[in-house]
């Protein structure tokens, strides 16, 4: 047990150094599946195109990692970014609207491998409700209010079309939800202190598609044409 | 035409920022749907959770949008950003495995209203090569160099299983694609130049347990049961 506590409290840490957290938590991962037992800052930016400097700083919120002449002990920093993260403990999940998207993500692999587990899932529709995919059985969503309570759900997916969204994220809080991911297009309300983030796939494409756009604007400004004076 | 040359090029703006800029879109085109014809810096903070001040500094990096006592003109602003985010042009996209996740992809409808077509999909299952879905071809994998290059795709959407998506990434960068979205919970390695973007739904929810972790750890840290002295 550390007696020093760091600033690990959600309002203090950016969420981009969040998100870090979890790219070195798998790459981590990956090191130890290929048995390596430590690793370095420059070892762990370099797989993930980041410095090592970026490395030490977003650690640094956290506490102190390393060892002298050793680097960190992969397997120690894991343990210690799950515990950051919340996921040192398994997580109780709950998915709403099963198109396909709530399918694809009933059968995404890389839930169950972080610790979360999706304990129910939920639909309108009379031919699915009563079946199971990927062994989570599927729901009448007009049954949510009691089934969320009684499987004590702390996480909702939120994959129903937009237009139910926001209804659906009033009733998962009105359950004691304490964290909401939405899939749905559109920007949810939450009260102070549940935990939301907003999924939105076409802002992925926006993110590369700014970078594209942006060399092509750099070469048009400085044409490759001409060599240096 | 503006004369002065805001500092937008992909190298000096942080991720986050570009990330909030799909954001103020994304909202700027609900307030166009709702007949607003003018919106503020506080309206459209508000609605998403951000302070004015942070929406004012996001769109400095990229110029003067607002007007002396209007404030911004909505569909001025949609279309200063959509040309910053290069989404003022149709992209030609292909994806690459079409199983749950890629189902939900082609079906996924904010792609074609934010400019990505999708315009060829890529399977190695027989039972689905030459089918339409969403009213996209699939296409034989094997195919993919040549049908990459004959459709002139532009960004890639990776969505096989984590061991094969660097070799379709390679393909990809090697038939002329700019961008690739990965959604294989792995990292990709692309030559400088290239731009890509990983989506590990996974992550998302980390953000969520991080958050509502970090809560548990402050009401540990300082149980409601006294009082103030």
């Amino acid at each position: 047990m550390s007696t020093s506590k760091p600033n690990s409290d959600s309002t203090s840490v950016p969420p981009a150094v969040v998100n870090r957290l979890s790219l070195y938590l798998r790459e981590l991962q990956h090191l130890i599946s290929d048995s390596h037992e430590t690793t370095s800052s420059s070892q762990l930016g370099r797989r993930l195109g980041f410095t090592d400097a970026q490395v030490r700083k977003d650690l640094a919120h956290f506490g102190h990692f390393g060892h002298p002449g050793i680097g960190y002990r992969c397997d120690e920093l894991v343990t210690a970014i799950r515990s950051i993260l919340g996921t040192d403990r398994e997580w109780r999940v709950a998915l709403i609207g099963v198109g396909n998207l709530g399918r694809a993500l009933l059968g995404y692999r890389g839930f169950a491998r972080q610790g979360f587990r999706l304990e129910a899932a939920f639909d309108s529709d009379p031919a699915k409700i009563g079946t199971q995919i990927e062994g989570v059985e599927i729901y009448d969503i007009a049954k949510m209010d009691e089934v969320l309570v009684k499987k004590q759900i702390e996480l909702g997916l939120v994959a129903v079309p937009a237009s139910h969204a926001q209804a659906v994220a009033d009733q998962l809080v009105a359950a004691g939800v304490g964290g909401i991911v939405n899939f749905a297009p559109v920007t949810l309300t939450v009260p102070e202190g549940i935990s939301k983030v907003g999924v939105d796939l076409a802002r992925e494409l926006e993110q590369v598609t700014f970078a594209v756009a942006s060399r092509m604007r750099e070469k048009e400004n400085n044409p490759p044409t001409s060599p240096d004076p």
